[in-house]
C-alpha cells in the first residue's frame, strides 16, 4: 500500500537486537592533516566504547555511510559553512542509520563510526519511494541531487536543443545533473577520466557523447562533440578542463562553478579566463548548495518521481566495511569513483 | 523653444563655407601594428585629396573625433565584431561631424581624418537636449553611456544600500556607470590610477570613496572603503584589480566584465579566481555593448533626461587638432584619461 499514511510510518524492518549491542565500536579519526589528495595514512581506526545517548540524543547504528568531497575541506579547515576537523577527531560524515531503540531508518550525521549518539532534532527520515533503494537519500535524492537540481533548474537552465557539458559527469552530482539536462531537452556531453567512465556516461546515464580528459587529444574530442559550441557547463573538475570548455562557449552560455577539486585537495588554484567569458557574453555562477535549501520540497517531489518512474538512474560506488572508508575517500577525491560513494558499514538485511 | 518639432529640425548652425573647401586634407593611418600600449610612432599623418562623395554618400567634415578603446583591438585584428585595420589604412573612429552640403550635425564613422565620404544611410543626427553639449553623443549619450546603462540596469542591477565598485571609474564608461549606480541608491567606490583621479571621482562624480590602485596599500584602502564587502563590481582594469576586488565580494555579488585592457593592449591575460566566485556565490557577466542595442531608445530617453536635468555629469578629456590623436590614444590606452577622450579636429563655432 503506497498511501501517504503508509509511506510516512516509520519503517521498522530489520530491527536490531538490542540485547546484542556490543560494548565497543570502531571509529575512524583524522591522524594528520592531508597534504593534497587524502591517503589512507591520514586516517586512523580506533576502538572506543559505544557512545551512550545524552539528553535529547538517540543512539543510531551506521549502516550506509556517505563520503562527500566537502569533508576534504573540513580536514584542513577550509570548507564553506562547516567547522574544521582537527587531528584526533572523528571524521564527519552523513549516513543512512537505524535508531537502535526503535529500528527507524534515518539520515544522521554519524561520522565515520559504527554507532553514534546524535541529537534527535537533527534526524530526518530515510524514506524513499517504493522500489527506490534507501541509499538514494544520500545521492540523487540527497545533497548531491539537490546540488544538481539547483544547478540545472535555477542557474544553468538548459533549453531544448542546448548543448550542455558536465564534468565529473558520472559522479554523484554530475550523473544526476546530466540526466536532468537531458530530460530538459538538452544534448548532453560528459567529461570524465578514463574510457570506462566514458562508457558508463553514454550507456547508463544517457549522455550523447563522452570525452576522456586523460586523452591527450581531449580538446579535439570536445570540439567534435560540441560542433555548435557549449551553451551550458557544470564545472566540477580541474582548471585545465575549465579552460578547455570555456574556449568552446557559445554566445550566451551559462557556466556553473560547482566543485573545485584543486581547491578541495589544495593542489592548485583554479582560474577562469576572463577573455572567454567576455567573448561569449557568458554568465558564470558560483554554486553552494546550502543557499538552495528552499528548493528542497520541489526537488524531493520532482526528482523523487523521476527516480521512482525509472526516468532518472542511480549509480553507486559501494565499498564494504568501515575500514574501506579511507581508501574509498582517496578514490573519491582523486576522481576515480563512478556514482555516489557509499561505505556499507553494517549489513542491511532489508535492502 | 524646446518643442519636439524644434528639436527634430536639423541644426544648421555654423554652416561651413563650401567655397572654402580645401583640395587637400590630413589623415592618420596605421604605420605599424602596435606592440602593447600604442605609441605615437605606430601612426603616420598623410596629406591626401579631400575625398569626394560617391553614390549614396555624403561628404562630412570631422569636428569632434571620439577615441575609443575598442579601436586598439582592431589595430591587431582582435576586436569582437569589427574588422581588422592593416598598416597603411586609415585609423577608424566615430565623430561628431558636419555635412558639408547642408551643415547638419551628424554622428559619422569618419576615421581619423579631416573630411570623410560616408554612406548617408549610416549617419545619425547628433542631437542633444537643450543645454547639453553636442559631444555628449560620443560619451554619456553614446556608446560608452549605453555600455554603462546596460551594465547597470541589465546585469549588475544595483540596489539601495549596495556597495558598488567601479574600476576605470573616471573614464567614459566608468564615470557614467558610477553615477547611475549612485542614482539607484548604491554606495559607490571608485578604483582609479592616481590621486588626481581620486579627487575627480569623489568631487565631480559623487563616488563615496576612491581608491588609488597605484598606492601599494590599495587593497587595504579598498577593504576600508567596503567594510561590508562588494555587492557589485564593474571591471575595466587589469587582472590585479580584478583579483583584489573579487577577494572582497559579498555573498550574492554581481560582477560585470566590461573591459580587459591587458587583452586590448596584448600585455597580458586576465583571469578570474574561481574560488572567490564560489565563495561569494557570485554571478559574473561578460558584457559586449552590441548585444544591448535594444536598450537604446530607453537609454536615450532616461539618460538624456538625467544629463539635461544636471543629475548626471559629463567629463571630457579634450585634445586639440588631428595631430593630437596618437598621443591622446596612447593616453587613453594607458588609462591616463579623465572622462571621454575627444579630439577636436576642427573649430566648432556653435558650441
Amino acid at each position: 500500500m503506497n498511501t501517504p499514511e503508509a509511506m510516512n510510518l516509520p519503517d521498522k524492518t530489520n530491527l536490531p537486537d538490542k540485547t546484542s549491542l556490543p560494548d565497543e565500536q570502531r571509529r575512524i579519526v583524522l591522524a594528520r592533516r592531508p597534504q593534497g589528495v587524502p591517503v589512507e595514512d591520514d586516517f586512523r581506526t580506533e576502538t572506543t566504547a559505544v557512545p551512550s545517548a545524552g539528553p535529547g540524543e538517540v543512539l543510531v547504528r551506521t549502516v550506509h555511510l556517505s563520503l562527500d568531497p566537502f569533508v576534504r575541506g573540513m580536514l584542513t579547515g577550509r570548507d564553506l559553512g562547516h567547522p574544521p576537523v582537527h587531528p584526533g577527531e572523528l571524521v564527519p560524515g552523513r549516513a543512512v542509520a537505524q535508531v537502535v531503540e526503535t529500528g527507524e531508518w534515518v539520515v544522521a550525521e554519524t561520522g565515520w563510526q559504527e554507532y553514534a549518539a546524535v541529537p534527535a532534532a537533527t534526524l530526518r527520515p530515510a524514506v524513499t519511494p517504493p522500489g527506490v533503494p534507501r541509499t538514494a537519500v544520500l545521492g540523487a535524492l540527497g545533497m548531491p541531487g539537490l546540488t544538481a537540481y539547483a544547478a540545472m533548474t535555477r542557474l544553468l537552465r538548459p533549453e531544448v536543443g542546448d548543448t550542455v557539458v558536465v564534468s565529473a559527469a558520472t559522479g554523484a552530482v554530475g550523473g544526476t545533473a546530466g540526466q536532468l539536462a537531458g530530460l530538459a531537452g538538452a544534448r548532453t556531453v560528459a567529461i570524465v577520466g578514463g574510457p570506462d567512465k566514458c562508457r558508463v556516461a553514454v550507456e547508463c546515464l544517457g549522455y550523447a557523447a563522452a570525452v576522456d580528459r586523460h586523452d591527450p587529444d581531449w580538446l579535439d574530442a570536445l570540439a567534435a562533440a560540441c560542433p555548435d559550441g557549449v551553451d551550458g557547463y557544470l564545472h566540477m573538475a580541474g582548471g585545465a578542463v575549465l579552460e578547455g570548455v570555456l574556449d568552446r562557449l557559445a554566445v550566451g552560455a551559462r557556466v556553473v562553478l560547482c566543485g573545485l577539486p584543486e581547491h578541495a585537495n589544495e593542489t592548485g588554484r583554479t582560474v577562469l579566463p576572463a577573455g572567454a567569458v567576455m567573448r561569449a557574453r557568458a554568465v558564470v555562477h558560483g554554486l553552494v548548495v546550502h543557499d538552495h535549501q528552499d528548493l528542497r520540497p520541489r526537488f524531493a517531489d520532482r526528482v523523487g518521481r523521476l527516480v521512482a518512474e525509472g526516468r532518472l538512474r542511480l549509480l553507486e560506488d559501494v565499498h564494504h566495511g568501515l575500514d574501506a572508508a579511507p581508501a574509498a575517500f582517496r578514490r573519491l577525491m582523486s576522481g576515480r569513483n563512478v556514482g555516489k560513494t557509499i561505505v556499507q558499514v553494517a549489513p542491511d538485511a532489508a535492502s
